[in-house]
């Protein structure tokens, strides 16, 4: 049997080594959501199917329509014995606003004993660790207690393009009882969690146009209706004064999860936390709900971006021709993303200024999705993630989305099991995202023991 | 006695030198509100000094604290006939969006017999004839029937700083019993106009901060208050359903100016203009009244610029840190500037979502300004003007803006006449502005038979 310390011992006097390694991964690139950066994804997924392979583990580097799709197993535990299919992805976010990084996003830092790059947790460092803990077993000769396959791919942060397309193919060759998606959280630096569950999402882009070009704003002032106020109008309306997300039909299919239910979900948002962390002392809820239920029970709908007209230095009084906003909103259990957006699309139609021409593009959207407390793999995390820590992990539900996650389930016939060790305030897709490499062990610690466990 | 006849002699015997002064001029990129473009303004005020020096008239480049002024005299008429301030200016606006610009905006090209260009009618165009109209005069060997003095500043378009700061010290030297400003429209492509007057304008920034950096949308959403969505319902709080702007107090001063005064100036705008120029179809004006009436006897709020979050292609589901607006408000007479600024500032901050950090910036606002119908100016250029054309002129009012107007009558106790043969559909302060020497050529000989009838 591995034991916690067998795999503190192994981690300790490979630490170098495995640093190294980490790095390495770090200083690919690995921007999907630009075209540019295309050849670096690549380089990336080959660098890290070559050392997962060399590692000892089957593994096979799979085109897709997008970025290829790093998959390895190792199925020496037999037919008999259960299989963990381990999810990641190689690829990370873009690194705008790129002035505010402190050191390059791609040449790894250390500052203060946490490692400063893009990727640091998101999630290279967090899949990194658990392939490590699988190999772990390997080089220490022991025979892995369950069949192991990872599927790592290039495309988490710009919507899995590539994997969705495969997933009726790669289905079959992913199957497994379990699915551990090793891309969350833990509940707060001295406390492990098992995630069971997050958001779908839905996003839309909207234009409104007043004129052929920008307009003299005295020459126009009073004439033209302005994209900019059109704009302001249109989004407003989207909320009332409680907070209450206006679109006819968005709150149809969400569960109203009762208290006693929430509450065997651990809540990390304290108002006060939050504020701490992030400067944050406006909180956009609806009114009459707790933070824990905002995040992570009820839907929301947010502007990420919203532009129109003269937006550099000084003034220009122009009447701009457009406007534009990004709309996109997370989504709880039963909500379907395509209905929901075909709604708000609709809204935005209907209550646009007569005459003013709108546009508007409607992406694609992912479901919601849920693990099971009591599944074999659930509580195998648990407690070796419990142990780790020395304290009792909590479960949590996070508010963010994985959209292949829910597709992941359906492909393999997986129950699935989120964990990690990122904390809130890694800046994950935001400049200077950092972890660091107590963390790094601690997941490697949380996956090895697991194993041990299923 | 200089007729319409003799001018027209003479534009069409210098055409072609006239024409070459002109890209001369257009070619330097004297863009004033951007620092980088400094030395191409001062470049192209010590030659546009240097040329009418050169048409014998007394010449000084003088130093200001912002760009230098180009400032010229003929006072040979003597001291008992009237003297005729002309005003102008030689810098330009910025070119953005440059990627829109069909030939080089400081390369002069002329296409289907209109010269394109940045300034080529706003205002390098515009002065340029008049200065030619008034060396036409001393070729020709003819005494000026009046005294001529020129302000030529160079950064209308950046607020005059300099020259609102030289006032006191120049008003006395460019003191004039009439002021010409060249720098408005005429009515439409076959009838002339005189300009009586034009808006004021105060402007102002205003930023919403609701965390120290961008944030994930689904680990924050739902618990931090979106700076977009405070921005847009802040903004939208602006006009109500008539389209009357909110701010208390922003009506007060406003004169409801009697439809038998209103009538006794021309109408450029109906609606089917507007729509077949420009592309609108959404009218913006307060409900109940005329697009004239909206757009010369009411004060406009006006949203220049709006921004916050992810404005890229594609989406990232990101809760920005900060969002941002650029406001600004055409005023009417008896409007003071920095008392709606201040209101516009205080509305803001009042009706923001309460924890959410608000910064107003309020820059310098200028009044508006009034002609006289009957002044000896007004009736000479009415008269040229309707000679040149060959139908009545019309009595205009612009609903644009020239901040240092108000101020330059004050300073020199002269009385202002606008003039111009800009058409709406110039694309001044757009992409691609032009202008044609038919009309610069009726320009010179408006002036230049206006001269003759002071």
């Amino acid at each position: 049997m591995m034991t916690i310390a067998d795999l503190k011992n192994w981690f300790s006097k490979h630490r170098s080594e495995i640093k190294e390694e980490y790095f390495r991964f770090l200083r690919f690139a690995s921007i999907s959501a630009d075209p540019a950066y295309r050849d670096r994804c690549e380089h990336c997924a080959q660098w890290l199917a070559e050392f997962m392979r060399q590692g000892g583990l089957q593994t096979e580097l799979i085109s897709t329509p997008g970025l290829p799709l790093v998959y390895a197993e190792d199925l020496s535990a037999g037919p008999q014995t259960p299989t963990l299919l381990l999810y990641g992805h190689y690829d990370v976010q873009p690194i705008d606003p790129a002035e505010l990084w402190i050191s390059p996003p791609f040449e790894p830092t250390e500052r203060n004993g946490s490692v400063y790059a893009r990727g640091a947790v998101d999630d290279k460092g967090q899949i990194l660790y658990a392939i490590f803990a699988v190999l772990c077993w390997k080089k220490m000769g022991r025979s892995l207690p369950v069949n192991v396959k990872f599927c790592i791919e290039g495309e988490e942060e710009s919507h899995s393009t590539g994997l969705f397309q495969m997933l009726e193919i790669l289905g079959k060759k992913m199957r497994a009882d379990y699915l551990l998606v090793v891309d969350f959280d833990q509940f707060d630096r001295d406390m492990p969690a098992v995630s069971l569950g997050g958001r779908g999402l839905v996003s839309l882009e909207v234009t409104l146009i007043g004129s052929h070009t920008d307009l003299h704003s005295g020459l126009y002032g009073g004439v033209a209706y302005n994209p900019n106020r059109a704009l302001v109008e249109l989004l407003a309306k989207l909320w009332d004064a409680e907070g209450r997300v206006q679109v006819p039909g968005f709150y149809d299919d969400v569960v109203d999860v009762p208290e006693k239910e929430r509450s065997m979900f651990a809540c990390r948002y304290g108002k006060e936390d939050y504020a701490k962390a992030c400067g944050i002392e406006a909180f956009g809820g609806e009114k009459g709900r707790t933070l824990h239920e905002a995040n992570c029970f009820r839907p929301t709908l947010e502007l990420n971006g919203i532009s129109g007209g003269y937006t550099g230095a000084g003034m220009k009084t122009v009447i701009p021709a457009a406007a534009q906003a990004k709309i996109s909103c997370r989504l709880v259990p039963h909500q379907n993303p395509e209905t929901i957006g075909r709604s708000i699309a609709q809204f935005l139609r209907q209550n646009a200024v007569p005459g003013m021409k709108i546009e508007v593009v409607q992406h694609e959207g992912d479901s919601a999705f849920r693990g099971e407390r009591t599944s074999k793999l659930t509580q195998a995390i648990a407690k070796a993630s419990s142990e780790v820590a020395g304290v009792e992990c909590r479960y949590i539900l996070s508010g963010a989305s994985i959209p292949i996650v829910p597709e992941l389930v359906k492909a393999t016939g997986a129950q699935m099991v989120g964990m990690g060790y990122g904390l809130i305030d890694d800046e994950i897709h935001a400049p200077n995202e950092h972890f660091d490499m107590h963390r790094f062990e601690q997941g490697f610690l949380t996956v090895g023991r697991a194993l041990a466990l299923l």
